[in-house]
């Protein structure tokens, strides 16, 4: 993916030997580090301030809200939490499958559920029920092997363009989050994503986008059979769903995944989809950090609302930190320059 | 646990001197532990000469075989692979289980498929079908919550002895392997659990036994729910399988859990359980390394053969390390002292 910001996988001698440095000095490097501002594209204010509150307090050795390490656990929700989700980019996805189906077997353009596809006619598709998306999702998320799909993910985040902002998806990561991913990290957090959208889908871009390593990916997942298919053993995608990871299915696949409970969850406003997994954070014994992201930036982002407002009143309730894009966030995406 | 060997969670002011001059040192800590031999209850001979050929190969920077360190996954079989399992552990937490459900009602002395537990009669287990077995399921892992469930296991790891060799489970892993688990994330690695068992039966002790953290283990699950019950909401487990991690499940599950192929795979002679998981590593473009115990320490440990001698055959056939446990092995069983 040429336009990711690309981490080196190898050092070079040069940098090799300031890392070594830095393990000499390790007290003097995180003196500068507490000297800088670790969340730079944060407005002062009382979300900034309630992160660094939190992070300094579960790190203070000592203290009463130390956290071992192992115990450091934050979890992210991805579309509308770390990049943008209007249009959702595996909806997207799902419909440039559909548009290459088409070109490939044109009788398709008349015919359900690809024709509300081809037309983005919302109600046409949703008159065809459950029935319509599995029939979607079969031709284009399964009936291949694990590779084959990732391949198609890969080409799509390399060539696909936002409809209104031009640029490719990968590019519209929020700046603001990919620090606070950082900060935490550079506190001895594991940073875990956990979506209702595709884990294998999540995985072709989550390591180089967000720092986070397929194996802290949590998804929606379809049923996979490893079998014989053309004379070699592959991973098969069924067209069958295995897991939904949204809502109450969120800590069912955190725990699944992690095994043990996260203190730190991130998700945003839209559908509800996050509340469950933020509120499951608050029951642990000991301190917990809930933030939930409001998109109320239509000058910069979009600005839209919750039908039923279910998440502010929950973050109002359960007194979770809830970010306004307008006023916390001081630019929004990603700055670093793709590569060449 | 007061009988696993516990690693201190937080350093006295000593150890972390000790550790603050390691990172000062790196080349000569490293220059020591090259020269100490990395796996000392290992005869030498060509597998402890293999492993480490492997291990020096994949990490020779510049070398042709050199892996980046995110490709550095192993994943070990548990069951025979990394602890005993004459009888199988969770079978023996099962009976147990069934036993204090027996005495809370005796009815069930009398009562299929019960009574065949409790006169360890495999026959009339087997007479029951499935439909037994998930019945017994229900009635010992499901039907509560996941913390009432580890609980439960945690009990059971404290309180009960192997029938004849009379020392709590966790005494019964092997020094060998847990050294080679040592050895590899010295370099690098990290490493995770693969088995057929339950992943939340695992999860209460992988971390304390084999330093492998419970987001690193993967296995056989039931169908869990995120729901209220009694006024709070909770992570209850369904009387239902979810996810068998045996066989050709087990590269599924690692897919799964992973997302990304492992390149070092060790499982054990006995049901073919984990031939596919081999299998599937050596698919990968580059080094791989395919390691499978072989169950022949009669004086030691237990000699058992598997009836079709597929897992031997597949490893001819692939080239794959074959462990004779009574040659390879100078030891078998954990050799550090439990704490008091």
């Amino acid at each position: 993916m040429s336009q990711l910001p690309r981490r080196p996988r190898r050092h070079s001698p040069f940098i090799a030997l300031v890392l070594a440095l830095g393990l000499v000095f390790p007290a003097a490097t995180r003196a500068q580090a507490a000297k800088a501002d670790p969340l730079p594209s944060w407005n002062d204010g009382p979300v900034k301030q309630a992160l660094i509150d939190f992070v300094s307090r579960v790190t203070k050795e000592g203290g009463p809200d130390f956290l071992p390490v192992e115990q450091r656990i934050a979890v992210f929700d991805n579309d509308g939490t770390l990049w943008q989700e209007k249009p959702a980019v595996q909806g997207a996805f799902l419909a440039d499958r559909v548009q290459a189906l088409v070109e490939k077997d044109p009788s398709l353009r008349q015919r359900q559920p690809y024709k509300a596809v081809l037309e983005r006619d919302v109600d046409a598709l949703m008159e065809g029920g459950e029935k319509a998306l599995m029939e979607l999702f079969a031709a284009t998320h399964a009936n291949m092997t694990q590779e084959q799909f990732q391949a198609e993910v890969r080409r799509f985040l390399r060539t696909a363009r936002h409809p209104k902002l031009g640029v490719p998806y990968t590019q519209l990561a929020y700046q603001p989050m990919l620090e606070l991913l950082q900060y935490l990290r550079d506190n001895g957090f594991q940073t875990w994503v956990s979506s209702g959208g595709g884990i294998d889908f999540m995985r072709v871009f989550s390591e180089e986008l967000y720092g986070v390593p397929p194996a802290q990916v949590i998804g929606s997942s379809l049923e996979t059979k490893y079998e014989k298919r053309g004379g070699r053993d592959v991973l098969w995608r069924e067209p069958r769903v295995d897991h939904v990871n949204d809502k109450e299915g969120k800590p069912v696949g955190n725990d699944l995944h992690i095994g043990r409970p996260p203190v730190f969850v991130a998700g945003n406003v839209r559908s509800g989809g996050d509340i469950a997994m933020l509120e499951a954070s608050r029951q642990r014994r000991g301190p917990s950090f809930q933030l939930l992201v409001n998109h109320d930036d239509a000058a910069r982002e979009f600005a839209y609302q919750e039908k039923d407002g279910a998440s502010l009143r929950a973050a109002r309730e359960g007194g979770w930190q809830v970010v306004s894009m307008r006023d916390d966030w001081k630019t929004v995406f990603v700055t670093s320059a793709p590569p060449p």
